[in-house]
């Protein structure tokens, strides 16, 4: 049976010890390339420095006042209504608990309220990304498309997305 | 027959006005919007403040010292020698001279230069594109992927690709 996290709180405001929190979180997934968690922090480095006008929107989960996971999201530039899923991570010894899923559900209502229609997600098509691509499907994300050995030969890109009302 | 365009002349250092040119060419185009032509000058801009790191190369064609056409493109980050062409432009009265294809056939070099081997360029599917599509078809690169309703309802993405190593 998969652990409890209780009292979890979540937040959307960014705090400046967040992109070095951020840092550690990511590197704990044992998932990411060290150029990855290093963008990871950079997009909340950019929120702080610029504000809303970065682009980069962010959701934190935490537990006594500890960050166990968050999402970076934000509207496409250019269209109506996209955004993308930039980051979503959970702390390693986390995983499992149910966090990701309420942290992505409850940045599809963020991103509804700020009139987000659909969302968009990519992802490595390496063996190494298996749960998270069954974390997608379980979360209702379809594949939209694979492009074909995008990030190097035999490592593809799959694009998922949600639209968020129903037409 | 086409227009001939004599003494072009190509170059792919930024010099500090090529912000506020590129901006009025891109807008000459009559076929981006306000604010991606505002973002082609970001990018230039960015260059000129942070060098290569940007990650954004320029080429320009220069005809009587008057910038006639541009690309900007740069490196995927996270993928093993993929390129994104992300601007190509050639002034409104000189379209249709080849200096397009010129100016493409150009950064592809500059591109394996740097050891890329595959370019991806995105567009958008509306009628006014038509003859971009036309443009990519003509230069060799390839369909990979429709994105549909990605920029809005009846607005695709379409990813082009063009391997520049034959394997």
């Amino acid at each position: 049976m998969p652990k409890q996290v209780l009292n979890v709180i979540f937040r959307d405001t960014v705090h400046p010890s967040d992109p070095e929190v951020i840092f550690r979180l990511t590197e704990s997934c044992e998932l990411f390339y060290p150029e990855e968690t290093a963008v990871a922090r950079e997009l909340a480095e950019e929120r702080l420095a610029r504000g809303p006008s970065s682009g980069y929107e962010f959701l934190f989960a935490e537990t006594d006042g500890i960050v166990i996971g968050y999402t970076c999201f934000g509207p496409i530039p250019f269209t109506q209504g996209r955004f993308d899923l930039y980051w979503i991570a959970v702390r390693k010894d986390l995983q499992g608990t149910g966090i990701g899923r309420r942290l992505l559900q409850l940045t599809e209502v963020r991103i509804q309220e700020m009139k987000g229609r659909r969302v968009y997600v990519e992802t490595s098509s390496r063996k190494i990304y298996e749960p998270t691509h069954r974390f997608y499907h379980a979360c209702a994300y379809r594949t939209e498309t694979v492009l074909k050995d995008f990030y190097a030969d035999g490592d593809d890109k799959v694009i998922y997305l949600k639209d968020l009302i129903c037409r």
